[in-house]
């Protein structure tokens, strides 16, 4: 998803240091003080305009929740929506670094969310997808020992290949849905922006949901 | 797949000992002896009318191939394909055993098919899929140690079902496809009568390649 410029975003983002961390490397190991509380911190790798994390923090203040985005005007347009909410169980993270394990201490995590990520799909873009085993190593590293995956798209491809690169590397399947917005789960599920996009235009949406 | 009774089916099984196996315990070990080489065997567990097993035997001479079906109208069905192809490398099973140990000795068998298998939707009915796990560790028995599943279904709930299982039995992936007919992949497809009619309705056929 590449969005237009918004002049905006940077100032809002700077003015809201409450909400929004840009340097999360210094919250490496700390982040339940910042949250000042010890409830678990489920992260989104790569929010967009954070409907997803937004939903999930109001629907379950017993839990915390981090939304990461490497782009500013994404953040931005999550954070507008964070200062309607002020939800205290809520950091959005702007930051675009060469891995979690520069912001997370090993365990601190206890949930990741991948929802609608680039499906990448040319052979020699493999490497980049979120489900190839170097993202792979660095979740399981973050992750607490009870720690899980959530994984949603749209697209067949990234699917069938995140299957197999999943069990590849080991992990456990708890669940799989080739077409969630048919089945019982949908209920409970939230949506992000995408998401509801496309499920309207019939399109099935996948899911795993796995852990090490 | 329940079929009619057909009355020529027995007395046609009986006529021919040399293309169909109706005591297959006695050949446990010894089936590359009955084949009169050392060609790898492959099964297909519940052949049905046997289009999949003849065409793959035609296809690959230089394998063996077994059909196993329960059915005796089903097998007297692809007992007339067979004595129209007269196939060296085809052998029918028809029996109701309880178990593949039964008729194969450990790592006897390279590969093993399962084709759109009952999908017994009901949870109280899930033991009987034949990705339970009971199901797996006979396979796992009787594969050699570079043995492959290959298993083929239209039923989405079975293939969600199974993605879970064979990875929980700690089963490795080789290949998952969500639309087989619309992948490179549907070149050297083989159908069974079933994915044809199906398939042709619209259907999407899922696939799943593993090892243990």
């Amino acid at each position: 998803m590449r969005l237009r410029n918004k002049p905006w975003a940077k100032p809002l983002i700077e003015e809201n240091p409450d909400f929004v961390v840009t340097e999360p490397t210094k919250l490496k190991g700390k982040w339940h003080t910042r949250f000042q509380n010890n409830n678990p911190i489920f992260v989104e790798i790569g929010m967009g305009k954070g409907r997803f994390i937004v939903e999930m923090a109001k629907k379950n203040p017993e839990k915390n929740y981090i939304g990461l985005e490497l782009q500013t005007v994404a953040v931005g347009i999550a954070l507008k929506k964070q200062l309607e909410e002020k939800l205290p169980n809520l950091q959005l993270i702007c930051a675009n670094g060469s891995g979690l394990g520069e912001y997370f201490e090993k365990g601190e995590i206890a949930g990741i969310y991948l929802n609608f990520s680039d499906p990448w799909p040319k052979k020699r873009q493999t490497k980049r997808r979120l489900t190839y085993k170097t993202f792979l190593e660095q979740y399981k590293e973050v992750l607490d020992s009870n720690g899980h995956i959530e994984f949603k798209t749209d697209n067949q491809g990234l699917f069938e290949y995140s299957l197999v690169s999943m069990n590849n590397f080991g992990m456990k399947f708890d669940g799989v849905w080739l077409d969630l917005h048919s089945s019982p789960e949908a209920e409970d599920n939230v949506m992000t922006e995408y998401e509801e996009k496309f499920s309207k235009k019939g399109q099935p949406i996948f899911k795993l949901e796995a852990h090490f």
